[in-house]
């Protein structure tokens, strides 16, 4: 099966691939499988909306007289630098079965899956409204009660069950060789995570000149050079889970009860702290934007607390998740339950457990901290600290930022618990560095 | 590329799939290209003998007036197993794929490659002769002065340039895409070497009732099989470089002056320790069992010094040529050189290297001992062991490489060189245990 899904993945964008538009889109879902029916009424009756602001892709909400659905097309270029950086359209094709790896795992998480074309690399899927894109409803300053513990499940279970902890090795294997070709969505990564930053590199932005110093600081610090490169050889080589591979505040969206995490098109199987980490990155870089958002000072340190509780929380309940899985579902081939049932190897297994955490935790902060740097002096920001249109005031935020982000790579092997983690954000938000 | 390979090993094992025979051979390789030439007259002046005394596949040795090769055929099922043990044909597809890649990096330390035949899943290859098994020489007392820088470039080249640090991530990923298929090789090293000595299974066999009592504490020694899973997690998990994968003294091919490592059959991307360990192990199983072959004590105590300097000189010469290929060719992903190019980092990357390569010999420890352990309570045992005919004179070398394996799993951590791991091997030489 896995042979014939690396097959299928050649054919993502056939000959007929061409980028659909408002006008084009009703006559190719009509021809959908499912599409017509859910809509209702005619194509003419259809409204069409292109409302993509990621970087790589066409994204249109499509609107019937019976319901909503939405149609993601790859474009075989990224959108954000264009035509001069071409990518593959087989993406459509990994994000495609990703988003059918987590419906097995996590279907209350993900939108539901109703159509995927492989000549048009396009995928139609559920339309989630009143749904906002999480890192929108953070800059508005809006409280999400259930949002850690949503992304702490999707995290625990999508991680456990596709690593060899919760899969058998079979399994594992497969799923590894047929991931293993999304190489031009890795090596996205490999450059504008853990390179680009670290060199000059013509795609490199940051709020100049007030950074300079840090950009050139950085570019000539050998122990966050070596550390960063350190992650990123975990990055290219640690095949744990299948990841995400893209899990900021972007690819969530939210209301006050329901989390759903989209946009799987960088899945591939990597080290479990790269998605952890992103989830934690994104809510630190919040919390430092947060001070240059206009409002009242006393909401404003409220809300900050609450970011801080959240990025807490989640590591909190993934761990507490994670490991109720190990204990419960461990069907994976690694730690072999059955090595295990007598008394000592029980109570052996269980700190080994307690270890493996300290391990990710340890790999998830120094992933948090590549992060962090890399939306600030890398090729794509976030709109937490772009939205702050002063660049003094920008760049206070973003040196507090790059600061923690620099200590989590450098030093993670020391954060012993996400107390300290959280302490140095504190203590981080009070100085104005020079 | 690499999708095209992963939909040829499909059809490994055509419908006309048959196990050759000394009289059915000639008449095949008449149809192959070039063999008839390599051979020279007539089929029926060829001389065809079966001579494969592995546990997986049909070995044939071919010779003709003009020369002669060998043809090696999987079989459909485990050879030492019987019929009720099926394996894929397509393991002859990864032998000669990674005949393929070895022949990029080592071409004077492999077979050379005549031909590949999908559909009788059949290699044809180089005669090499007067080479024996490595394994068969060692049992005989004899010395091959050139093995160890041998054995140390076969592993330093190979695992480099198909690392992250010695080959671009592209490439490296789709490698590891096509060699992830090879699922069922991976299976029998995850069962045969990480799980089932540890536990009551059907296939292990020891020397009973001699080394029950180690049988029965290795399956209840808690901190061994944590030490052992973890081992096996990074077997599953971890991919460093394309290993041979089964690289046991019975995998290499000698005279005197030359050296050449055959069956790569159980290739994948894994830790490369794996490897390196493999190797060292069986230096150290020959160790062990020399007390209990016949012959002058003079004599003998200077062959176990040469081989206990073989094993340390292939750890030397590995690590020696491994960081110089880093320092001169690393042209891999991990580490990008360009960050590293003014004092500071250059000095920081050297402290690397070094670092890396002290990790490197603590897999390598443990996967020895996992090697060690396996051949001694599993199902596949090793001759040099095997050959001595009084049990109780074999229990005494094979309890004191169970007592040298369980120091190398569960210590791994605490051997920072290979001094004090041949002062262990020579300090258990001198005991009785119990």
């Amino acid at each position: 099966m896995a042979m014939a899904s690396t097959t299928s993945n050649r054919h993502t964008g056939g000959p007929g691939y061409t980028p659909l538009t408002p006008a084009t889109l009703p006559a190719w879902l009509a021809k959908t499988a499912g599409a017509a029916a859910r809509l209702g009424g005619e194509p003419r009756d259809w409204r069409v909306r292109e409302v993509g602001d990621g970087n790589l892709n066409l994204v249109f909400i499509v609107e019937g007289p019976g319901g909503g659905l939405v149609v993601k097309q790859a474009l075989p270029y990224v959108r954000l630098v264009g035509e001069s950086w071409p990518l593959p359209l087989d993406r459509s094709w990994y994000e495609y079965r990703a988003l059918v790896t987590h419906g097995r795992f996590v279907p209350e998480l993900v939108p539901a899956l109703y159509h995927f074309d492989a000549e048009q690399a396009a995928v139609v899927m559920e339309w989630l409204s009143p749904h906002i894109i999480l890192r929108k409803g953070l800059i508005q300053g809006r409280r999400y009660p259930m949002v850690a513990e949503h992304l702490a499940a999707f995290m625990a279970r999508n991680l456990f069950f596709t690593s060899d902890l919760g899969m058998k090795a079979a399994e594992k294997r497969a799923l590894q060789g047929e991931f293993s070709h999304n190489i031009e969505l890795c090596r996205i990564t490999e450059e504008l995570i853990f390179t680009d930053p670290y060199r000059i590199a013509e795609l490199n932005r940051w709020t100049s000149p007030q950074l300079d110093d840090v950009a050139t600081a950085f570019r000539a610090d050998a122990p966050l050079k070596v550390a960063i490169q350190e992650l990123k050889w975990g990055f290219l080589s640690r095949g744990q889970a299948l990841l995400h591979g893209d899990l900021h505040t972007g690819s969530v969206m939210v209301t006050e009860a329901d989390t759903r995490v989209i946009d799987p098109e960088f899945a591939f199987v990597g080290p479990m702290g790269f998605d952890v980490g992103a989830v934690l990155a994104n809510f630190f870089l919040a919390y430092f934007a947060k001070a240059g958002h206009p409002g009242d000072e006393d909401e404003r340190a409220a809300y900050e607390a609450w970011l801080l509780q959240t990025a807490d929380a989640v590591w909190t309940s993934f761990e507490r998740r994670f490991l109720a899985l190990w204990r419960a579902h461990a069907q994976g081939d690694a730690f072999t339950g059955e090595l295990f049932l007598d008394a000592a190897g029980s109570a052996a297994l269980e700190a080994k457990r307690q270890a493996t955490m300290r391990e990710l935790f340890t790999d998830s902060v120094g992933y948090a901290g590549a992060k962090m740097v890399r939306r600030i002096l890398g090729l794509a920001h976030v709109e937490d600290l772009e939205c702050i249109a002063d660049p003094d005031v920008r760049a206070v935020s973003e040196r507090r930022a790059l600061a923690m982000g620099r200590s989590l790579i450098v030093e993670r092997q020391r954060f012993d618990g996400m107390a300290p983690v959280l302490d140095l954000a504190r203590n981080l938000r009070q100085q104005v560095l020079p």
